[in-house]
C-alpha cells in the first residue's frame, strides 16, 4: 500500500492538509492522475517558452507592475483592485492573518485551505455545510448573519457545484469580507456566475488562480480582486517581493487576449470531456455510484458505498483519483475525479469496472 | 530628476521600504548599477539551465524535500532544522507573525525588512543603533535584557561589518529568539563567524539567501536554519506550497560540491575587488570620503559630506549607487556600493571624481 503523506493539520477527523498532489506522489508517477485538478498537458509550449524567456533576469527583483496592469485590465479593474499572490495558497493565509475578523464561517464542503489558514492564524471558525440531499447547493440563510467573514467556493471544490452570482450576493453585508474562491471559475464557459471585476458588492474579496488551467501549479501565482483599502491590508501583509519573475511572466502572459480565447475553448473541451465522464460513470449507477450534478468544473464529485477501497483498487490498476473523506461534510464514500480527455476517461471506466468487481468479489 | 519610487513604510523619517532596486528601475536600465547588491553576471549559465529544466514539471505542484535535503546536508543539520522560504523576505515576515514576541529589538543599522515586517505585525519594535564612531561595532551589552528577539546582520548591510560569532553567541539568552540574518555571509571567504549549522545556542534562528551570490533575486528563494520547534511554528505560517519548483531546484542545485566551491571562489574574488575599490576611494580622503572599515561583505559603506548631491550627479553620469539615509542611524552623507569588477570600479572612481568635483563647482 502506498503512503499517503503525513497525517497534520487534522481538524473534526478531517485532515485539512491533505491534497491531492500527496495521491499521486512518489510512487504516482507511474499512475493516470484523476487526483489533481491541474489540466492536462499543461503548462502549453508557448507558455512555457515565456516563463524560459524570463530566467534571463533572475538577477533583478522582481517587478510585479507590468503584470499587475495586464491582471487588472484583463478584468476591467484600476490596479489598486488587485493583488498578486504567491498562489490562491497565500491569499488564504493574508485573508486569515491581515483582515480583522472575529467570527470566520467556511462553506463546507470546499476546498480545505482557506479553514487551515484561518485557524493557524488563530480563528475559531464556523462550518456552514451543504448536504448531499440538497446537490451541495448554497442556501445564504444558512450562513449566521453575525459573521464577519464567509468564504465560499465558485465552481466548488470537491462538489463541481457552480452557485449562482445572484445567490453569492445575497452573502454580502456591510461589515462582512465575502470571499468567493474562483480559482476554477476559468474552466467554466463564459465564465458564467462569476464576480471577478464586480465592484457593487460590498466587502467582496475574489480569489483566482492560473494553477489549474493553465498548469502552473509549480509556480506560485494566483491573485485577488477587491477593494483598494482590502488591497492595501493585504499587501502589507505580503512578503517583500512576493511573487517570482517566471510567475510575473506567466501572469501577464495569461492575460493576453490568445491566452484568453485559449483558456474559452479549454473550458468548452472540459465540459465536452466531462459529459464524457459523467455518463459513463452513469452507467455505475446499479453498483451504487451517485454523481454530483450538474458538475460545473474541471472534476466530478461521486458517491459510492465502499469507495475507499475501490480507490485503492484503482491505484494497482494504475489510476490515482483523490479521496473525499479529508473534506468536512464528505467520508469515504466520496471520491473525486479530474476531469481528462476521452481516451484516458474511456480506459479509467474500464478500471472502475474492474475494481468494482474485485472489491464486491 | 528620476522618480525613486513611492515614498511608503517611513519610520522616524527613515523609509524602511526603499531598496536598492527602486534607484536602478525605470530608467535605471542605462545605469551601471552599484545600488543592487547582486553579484554581478549571475546567475552563472549551468544554474540557469538547472532553473530552466524545471520548468517542464511546471504542472505538478512544488515538492520541497529534495531540496531541503540538500540544504540539510550542506550545513550538517538534520531536516527538521531546516525551512524553505519565499526569499529571506518571506523568512522575516514569518518571524513577526508566528513567534510570540513581546519586545522584539532590531540592530541597527542594518536591512529595514526584519524591522518593517515586525511592525507591520503590529509590534512596537525598539532599536539599538550602532555609532559610525565605533566602526558600527555590536556591543551586546547594548541589548536590553528584556528583549526576547534581536534581530542581527552579519556580515552586516549596509555597514559591510562582520561581527564575530562570539560576540553575537553573547546575544543569545533563554526565552530569546536571537535571528542571525546571514543574507551575505557566503560572501566572506571561508564563511568564518558564520553560525549556520550551529546548534547549542538557545533560541537561534540563521537566515541565509541565494539571491546575492547566484543572482537569483527574481526566484525568490531562502531558509532558515533554528530549533525544530522554531521551524515548525514558522512552517504553520507559511502558505501551503510557499517556494516555488524553480526556486526548489536554484536551492538544490546552489548546495552541490561544485556550486560550493564556484562561490567560495566568488567570495574571494569578491574580497580582492573590493579591496581594490576600499583603496580608490581612500584616494578621495582629501574629499571627505571615509569608509567604512574592514569592509567584510560584498558591498561598502561611505561617508562623504554632500553625499546626496554627489550621488545625483552620479546618476547623470550613468551610475546608481544606494543612497543611505532610508537606514536607521545614517544620514544623507551616507553611500553604500556593490563591489563590482576592477574595471567598473575604475570606471566609477573616474565618474566620482567628476561627481565631487561637479557638485563642489
Amino acid at each position: 500500500m502506498p503512503t499517503e503523506g503525513p497525517a497534520a493539520g487534522h481538524s473534526d477527523g478531517h485532515d485539512l492538509r491533505h491534497h491531492g498532489d500527496a495521491e499521486v506522489r512518489d510512487d504516482g508517477s507511474t499512475l493516470v492522475d484523476l487526483a489533481v485538478n491541474v489540466r492536462a498537458d499543461t503548462p502549453p509550449r508557448w507558455l512555457r517558452e515565456r516563463v524560459a524567456a524570463s530566467l534571463n533576469g533572475l538577477a533583478a527583483y522582481p517587478d510585479g507592475r507590468a503584470a499587475r496592469a495586464a491582471v487588472a485590465a484583463r478584468h476591467g479593474l484600476p490596479v489598486e483592485r488587485v493583488l498578486l499572490t504567491s498562489g490562491a495558497a497565500e491569499a488564504f493565509v493574508l485573508l486569515a492573518r491581515a483582515l480583522k475578523v472575529r467570527r470566520p464561517v467556511v462553506v463546507h464542503p470546499q476546498f480545505t485551505e482557506p479553514e487551515a489558514a484561518l485557524r493557524d492564524a488563530g480563528h475559531s471558525v464556523d462550518r456552514v455545510v451543504l448536504r448531499a440531499e440538497d446537490g451541495f447547493r448554497l442556501d445564504p440563510a444558512a450562513v449566521p448573519e453575525t459573521a464577519d467573514l464567509v468564504v465560499v467556493g465558485n465552481p466548488t471544490n470537491p462538489t463541481s457545484v457552480l452557485h449562482p452570482a445572484l445567490t453569492i450576493r445575497r452573502l454580502a453585508r456591510p461589515g462582512r469580507t465575502l470571499v468567493v474562491d474562483e480559482a476554477f471559475m476559468d474552466a467554466v464557459p463564459g465564465e458564467r456566475e462569476a464576480l471577478a471585476g464586480i465592484t457593487d458588492v460590498p466587502g467582496l474579496v475574489v480569489l483566482r488562480s492560473l494553477t489549474k488551467t493553465w498548469g502552473l501549479a509549480g509556480l506560485r501565482i494566483g491573485y485577488v480582486l477587491a477593494a483598494p483599502e482590502t488591497v492595501a491590508d493585504l499587501e502589507r501583509a505580503q512578503p517583500l517581493w512576493p511573487v517570482s519573475t517566471p510567475a510575473l511572466a506567466a501572469a501577464e502572459a495569461c492575460m493576453g487576449a490568445e491566452a484568453l480565447a485559449e483558456a474559452a475553448h479549454a473550458a468548452r473541451r472540459v465540459a465536452a470531456d466531462r459529459a464524457h465522464l459523467v455518463a459513463g460513470l452513469e452507467e455505475f449507477g446499479v453498483d451504487g455510484v451517485r454523481v454530483v450534478g450538474p458538475a460545473e468544473g474541471p472534476f466530478v464529485l461521486m458517491r459510492l458505498p465502499g469507495a475507499d477501497a475501490v480507490r485503492r483498487q484503482l491505484r494497482t490498476l494504475g489510476f490515482a483519483v483523490r479521496r473525499g473523506d479529508t473534506f468536512p461534510g464528505l467520508d469515504e464514500e466520496w471520491l473525486r475525479l479530474a476531469v481528462r480527455d476521452r481516451a484516458t476517461v474511456n480506459r479509467f471506466l474500464q478500471a472502475l469496472d474492474q475494481a468494482l468487481a474485485l472489491t464486491r468479489g
